[in-house]
């Protein structure tokens, strides 16, 4: 079995070597008793993306439909094979366990979750849930039994906002059960419609202390780890987020009539905003990012001076006061721009915003050394995208790995990662595991 | 009759006491032998207001509709009264004519419009409609015939395209005639339903010396002479319209994942290009405007670096040469964001621009000194609106007349002008109709 598999991790390396033209990782991997099937993770990575496209083409595995719901039954089944006997909880969470050697220890968790944004990537989530699969597989193929138990969680609405691992983690409340979800149904009906059990949500919830850890291989999403040819990324922590709504008040008239210095131009108004924010977040050292990504103008015609615009103002940072402060300085420019305009700027923060999550520095260790031992070069980061690992931070010491995202693109069909890299983020997470085992 | 109408007058520059504080124009106007029924022109207006209201009480007598058709119906009868005996012509407009002493005189024509954009405003085009019907009225009460015959016009859809004043001057084609209108309808199919017969259009067409003159009398729809205090604009010209559809094609990146060097911000592009187009409108002396009225992002979310933005750009000048200049600095200056924000910028420039059209100068002249003779304050001007005037402009010797817009509202139910200021334009153009006469 391990021969078997020994040839596979060598024929996937040859991959590995036209992409970094280098055979010192090959070497240095060999030192591993262990090594991950990386054509096996990619084929499922393709098996599971023909699950949810639309009438479209259009990648449609949104949480709560059709395809998310063939998804997870596919899924769960290769946990079934594997002898991970899956449950759902009540939030919709699958959770597959493998004994350890001692009961009385807290179980190592790992996955991540495989719904998707409308029209998203192939790469998002699967890879943390096909990896978590392929651990199990490789212990059961080498008949490694580890001292704690395992558990593979394959958490339910991601992308819709952590939903399950919001559940896991004590956080969601009744009204979040209400709310509306990308896929039509409500919270509550869309984890019916997984197998869950709505009005049994708190059964759902662990506390701390339940797991020994929680470990998500991830996808970079950004750009980072190509552009600086490096292999993994130790996730330091996964950013807070804040939005607000920016509304920008001038007066709508007649844009053949109004001479320049008689206007107030709302768009005018919220084009310097929008500069502001930019350069705000430019103006501090640091890994902060602002964007304003959404931006509407009435009454929107070629021959009206736009009365009002409504912006949307995000801002993502490790530390919440720094959040703040870029915030209360972008507020002090928007009063100046205000008057300058003579317009009104107003701020609506949103409701959703999350706090910063900081990961389990022991485990950024472990991390880090198995990756290092496996010949891999690595750089600590945080995460700009939120994850369920944000939520499971809370109730259990929680870290992530990152590979590279080709081009740093997400949450687009154009999302790709090279069998290579998910085949050296799925050893680390082996390495990871097995050595967070023994200590 | 003339006794009556001086009473009526007296009664109405009470009004304009109020408005000025001044007895100067009142005795001023006195040497003058006719004088309009100001209080008639305003409870037209409102009764004109009435028609073409929809369901949800907002203003919406929109060219073809049901409101402007009843609207037209109404102001046919009151012509039908006054003697006018009005026809429609191939293209929907409303002719009405009186007789001149003199048969082998051209006639002077005079008029405006009727319909209104969606959510319009009381005053625009409806002032000057009711103010050539009020003109003809006084001179039947005092028993006055012009050496010329008189021409009252009322024009079809002039807020969708001065349809009908194109279509006299021979500029309205086939492909016009197919295209749809605001209200639902192709402008032949609303040319039909206003009794005109778009398949003879042609026969709508004046010839150049078929009129003496053209004079309309309009809002001014900015807010200069109310600004400037002054209570006539005399126009000495119609700026040029154009338009261009401007698409910033950055890249759409996740918001949280993607540093801010790595970003290709269409957004922050398109806000940097908005800016420009303000300062190089700025940078130059004259009455030009430029304008972004309209903005479209993609795709659109907090969470989402914007990938493409779609701008509506606009500039009015009276010079065509100027608006190509400004055009060129703009695109200049679109060329430098889009290397420094790793966009791409292009210009489609629009099919339906409008070159400028410039006023008699005679006749601005006729209506400065009758404007000076009455005692009012005057101001040479153009006009950043489009009006039917530019079309016939190019067929006959145009002049407008403006008046002040209270607050520069324009094209909104908040337009507004004074009972006061109505009868002072009205004046202007009963008595610049009876000076052109006499020369």
């Amino acid at each position: 079995m391990q021969r078997r598999n020994f040839i596979k991790q060598s024929s996937l390396t040859v991959i590995g070597l036209g992409v970094f033209g280098s055979l010192l990782s090959n070497n240095k991997k060999a030192g591993a008793a262990l090594s991950v099937n990386g054509k096996r993770i990619e084929s499922r990575i393709f098996e599971l993306a023909k699950f949810g496209v639309d009438e479209k083409g259009r990648n449609y595995r949104v949480a709560y439909t059709k395809g998310d719901i063939e998804g997870r039954a596919w899924f769960m089944e290769l946990m079934k094979k594997a002898g991970l006997n899956p449950t759902i909880d009540a939030a919709g969470n699958i959770i597959g366990k493998r004994k350890g050697k001692n009961s009385s220890l807290k179980p190592i968790a790992f996955g991540s979750h495989i719904d998707m944004v409308p029209d998203g990537g192939n790469y998002d989530g699967t890879l943390g849930s096909i990896s978590a699969l392929e651990v199990i597989e490789i212990l059961n193929e080498n008949n490694v039994v580890t001292e704690h138990p395992l558990e593979v969680i394959i958490f339910a609405n991601e992308e819709g906002g952590t939903i399950g691992s919001m559940a896991m983690a004590g956080h969601l409340t009744p009204e979040g059960l209400k709310q509306k979800s990308q896929s039509g149904l409500t919270q509550a009906e869309g984890i019916k419609a997984l197998g869950g059990n709505p009005g049994n949500i708190q059964s759902a919830k662990r506390t701390k202390g339940d797991l020994h850890a929680w470990i998500e291989l991830h996808i970079e999403q950004g750009g980072i780890l190509e552009r600086e040819k490096i292999q993994i990324g130790v996730v330091e922590g996964i950013v807070g987020i804040v939005h607000w709504e920016v509304t920008v008040e001038g007066f709508a008239n007649h844009a053949g009539a109004t001479p320049m210095n008689l206007r107030q131009d709302a768009l005018l108004a919220a084009s310097k905003f929008v500069i502001a924010v930019n350069e705000v977040v430019n103006s501090v050292k640091g890994t902060q990012v602002g964007t304003v990504g959404k931006i509407n103008v009435q009454p929107g015609a070629y021959n009206v001076i736009p009365g009002k615009v409504v912006l949307g103002l995000e801002i993502r940072d490790l530390n919440a006061a720094k959040i703040e402060m870029l915030f209360k300085e972008m507020e002090k420019h928007a009063a100046t721009i205000a008057t300058s305009t003579k317009t009104k700027i107003s701020f609506e923060r949103q409701a959703n915003e999350s706090k910063p999550a900081l990961t389990d520095k022991k485990l950024q260790q472990v991390i880090n050394t198995s990756a290092k031992a496996l010949g891999f070069t690595t750089k600590f980061m945080q995460s700009g995208a939120g994850h369920d690992s944000q939520e499971i931070a809370e109730i259990a010491p929680a870290a992530m790995i990152f590979i590279p995202s080709i081009g740093g693109i997400s949450h687009s069909p154009k999302e790709f990662s090279t069998a290579t890299d998910m085949a050296n983020g799925a050893n680390v997470l082996l390495q990871t595991i097995l050595k967070i085992d023994k200590e």
